[in-house]
């Protein structure tokens, strides 16, 4: 497939380094930035352009993975050469490209990328959704040349768990630093969480979150909670996020509906 | 070593194998509930008992691995053995032991640990305290013997250590749950997050947390922070712990001390 590529940003990056190892040919990059485009056209053997004016025509589908405030703009743009057009975004619905084109899809990677860290993209959760059978088939068939989690996922669903992914792992990851800023107080060293983060992801790998909670709201020790608020005496954010999640753990049920 | 094992916990079943298999003995298994006692007992060859009236005395240290609660009841009965003793608890200081004995320690593996998974214990870091320097190298070598990540740390320091793993390990457990329960709604299956939650995990086992957050709170992304919330109306918890954690994430600066 000839694919080509519109931003250079993270999910750009990964997916396109993705495309490249499964055969695909990125035919263009395109970033406002030079730099950027550049670098990553480099990586990948394509092509680097910084106008849209200078789009190369020959190509199958243009894969949209910029700022979810760009997509529109760009899907006008790139409307008249008519053909596949899909975004990257978990919080844009389907019809922002469905405005400009019938050749609409959503290709949205649930996973979370930085440029210095590989990936293994055969795991990474890739939601497709197509304007039509068609296209849902096209794509679907596209996301499995370069991964073994590809799942039909509606606007509505996307949007859900776009909000999901944020309690999952933006926030889990902001706990982490927070508890870094703890540790840094006393002197003690970030590392010596790092086993506990890392088995603490591991076990909701084959478990359910309700399932294996520990700590002292699920086993209603108050009086280890009163000694922990203490501690943040002089911290009301923090004494506040943790009265609050305290709460939510000590109202977990085990028996809630589970899929 | 001739060790026994007080308690039948998660932490006592997990440290009562990794002692087994470096070599140690377990001499006995104390728990209150006769079938815990006999079911840890079995399995790392120890003898069961649930009365401490029937404590054997030819053993070496006492490792009492019971709730906060109980740790001082048990550490006075069993102080005229006078053998060295200590707890495993992260929320206890050593003053707890000390009003009983002399020969008083802790030994603290700061990891989350159920009994139906796995852990590799050498890579779980041990917290060592001891009443004095012998004590403190005794124990360290014993830790050793189980762990390639051994500490000394002080009561005080344990105490920030203690209310830091419940940020980093118990809080992103409820955020996982909280991810699954709203994607339930939409029916979608928990799995689709396995690979996102445990990529966050690992991201930062070599970099800090503040240099890979991700997610709409980082980019200042208020657009999307607004769609969250709406979201999240008729949930008012939730929506509290949303804008809570993003003001959170928004204050993170990058450049704050760390190690």
């Amino acid at each position: 497939m000839r694919i080509t590529l519109i931003g250079s940003g993270n999910v750009a990056t990964h997916i396109g380094a993705a495309f490249k190892n499964a055969g695909h040919r990125i035919v263009q990059v395109y970033s406002r930035n030079e730099q950027n485009a550049a670098l990553l056209a480099y990586h990948i053997g394509a092509e680097a352009i910084n106008d849209l004016n200078n789009i190369n025509p020959e190509t199958d589908i243009f894969l949209i993975s910029v700022s979810d405030d760009a997509i529109a703009a760009i899907a006008e743009q790139l409307a008249p050469y008519e053909k596949q057009m899909v975004h990257t975004s978990g919080a844009t619905d389907l019809y922002t490209l469905l405005a400009f084109t019938d050749h609409a899809g959503v290709f949205y990677p649930l996973q979370t990328f930085s440029k210095t860290k590989e990936v293994d993209f055969r795991s990474v959760p890739l939601c497709i959704e197509g304007a039509n059978e068609t296209i849902a088939k096209f794509l679907t068939e596209l996301a499995q040349s370069i991964s073994n989690n590809v799942y039909a996922i509606s606007s509505a669903q996307r949007k859900t768990l776009h909000l999901a992914a944020v309690f999952a792992c933006n926030f889990p990851n902001y706990l982490y630093h927070v508890a870094q800023q703890l540790l840094a107080k006393q002197n003690i060293q970030f590392s010596l969480l790092r086993p506990l983060i890392l088995e603490t992801a591991e076990k909701v790998q084959q478990q359910f979150p309700a399932d294996v909670q520990t700590g002292p709201a699920i086993r209603r020790d108050v009086k280890t909670i009163d000694a922990h608020l203490q501690q943040l005496k002089g911290e009301p954010e923090l004494e506040q996020l943790y009265r609050l999640l305290s709460q939510g753990i000590i109202k977990m049920d085990s028996s809630e509906t589970r899929n």
